[in-house]
């Protein structure tokens, strides 16, 4: 049995499935996701030009909306606003992270909630909470999706997320609650997390610090999502010691090619969904 | 030391708090509840008379709004839409349970974020998620209070919440979390529970299952909160066995008179802080 879940392999199966949809809208226009990004951030340029790809590659137009690092607040909301309003676009990003001056929440509430691609405006998350929303924040869908590719049991299964971010930890957990899953959320002030983490029929690390799940974390029943994105000497690599457990566990992902590209694709698919529910 | 944490004697020192600063206001009107029954359940008779009590005793002008079983959903959304526009009323609470006829989610989305009592709109509760809300579900808030009354200590705690209801379980884990703790939630579904249980700092139980946590559940460091609410053979009890886990933990609400009272005290006080806003 292969033990990899390979992400990469099925993010690009979902995206042939959504190309197709695509190709199969007729006379319409096509979708459209715009992407602002404020300054020059190295990472960042990295991550909107895989966006970019990603949304040419399956047929949404891919817009890029750049601004100067030291763009007023104001500035920002008036040009959320005006995208808000133009029927063309059916998802807005706003590229995180934000230069500091400006106010992450109040741009991410000027989003409509109808154009809310990477699900984070606070009604979007409330109906995620209730079980009511059909756009879910990308990572954490995409984590629910290849757990759902495996056949992972995830009714009463004992899954614990290390880390309670806005955009993985919170979210997931929510949506895993909601799957009857029995959820432990960790954080840096955890006591005792080997011993909660080697319990778990799942465990799923968005801590962002590598070589942090180690052999003593892990049990022969475990299957393991890597959401870490971390660069170390210049390698890029998840929260887990990927040699040192992968002889032990059940399933894992790795980091590059597990997680990172149903990211994308989750990104992907809210952007048609949002665009199909305005368009029928 | 006392044991009992005695949620009656501090909801009545939170109300008198409150009715003093409701009685500073000078000049200006008085903060209004309206709360809108649909049919007659003995139950919710019961609940709504002592809200509508408790807003007597700290000078919030309580209003119940009764309409018949067989009303129709788009009655209901208009006069709900009628109050979100009436200036003098501050807090909107629709009583649950609904009649089956009723789409509880559509009522639930109409009431105005500013005037939502409970705390259960979408953009409310998302706002809770993202530790940005002032308004908190009345159940958990009164549980938080509890806690920080006692000085209970979150950061690192281990909590375990047995239930993931939309108005207890899943707003209240989202709070704890962000308090720092390790929060786990569990259901139905959830394989040993008792083991999982035993080695919770804090237990809060929110299954409505009379006797359902019992000697084996509990450790002697552990808080207990006790947020079911059953009869039993006609009488009120919690879901705790309490006079088999009392003699062993450390700290443990009575049902009644622990978070009963608190959930009450917590709408009033929400009520007056959307009065707050409005009127500053």
């Amino acid at each position: 049995m292969n033990k990899i879940i390979d992400g990469k392999f099925y993010a690009q199966e979902l995206n042939t499935r959504l190309k197709n949809s695509i190709e199969q809208i007729n006379g319409k226009r096509k979708p459209k996701l715009t992407i602002i990004q404020i300054g020059d951030n190295f990472a960042s340029n990295k991550y909107i030009k895989n966006k970019l790809n990603a949304c040419e590659k399956v047929g949404i137009i891919g817009e890029l909306k750049k601004y100067q690092e030291n763009i007023k607040q104001s500035e920002i909301v008036r040009e959320i606003e005006k995208l808000n309003k133009d029927l063309t676009v059916d998802g807005i990003i706003v590229q995180l992270p934000l230069p500091s001056h400006i106010n992450e929440k109040e741009i991410t509430d000027t989003i409509s909630p109808l154009k809310d691609a990477d699900g984070f405006t606070p009604i979007n998350l409330g109906n995620v909470m209730l079980n009511k929303s059909n756009i879910y924040p990308a990572t954490p869908y995409g984590i629910i999706k290849l757990l759902e590719w495996k056949k992972i049991n995830l009714i009463g299964a004992n899954i614990v997320i290390i880390g309670r971010s806005n955009i993985v930890g919170k979210p997931l957990a929510n949506m895993l609650i909601n799957k009857s899953a029995t959820v432990t959320v960790c954080n840096t002030k955890t006591k005792d997390l080997k011993r909660i983490c080697k319990n778990a029929d799942v465990l799923i690390s968005a801590a962002g610090a590598a070589n942090l799940v180690t052999k003593d974390f892990v049990n022969d029943k475990m299957t393991i999502i890597d959401v870490g994105a971390n660069f170390v000497d210049g390698k890029y690599c998840g929260d887990v010691k990927f040699d040192e457990v992968f002889e032990i566990v059940k399933y894992i992902t790795p980091v590059p090619g597990g997680v990172g590209p149903m990211t994308i694709s989750c990104l992907l698919e809210n952007t048609f969904n949002l665009y199909s529910q305005k368009e029928n």
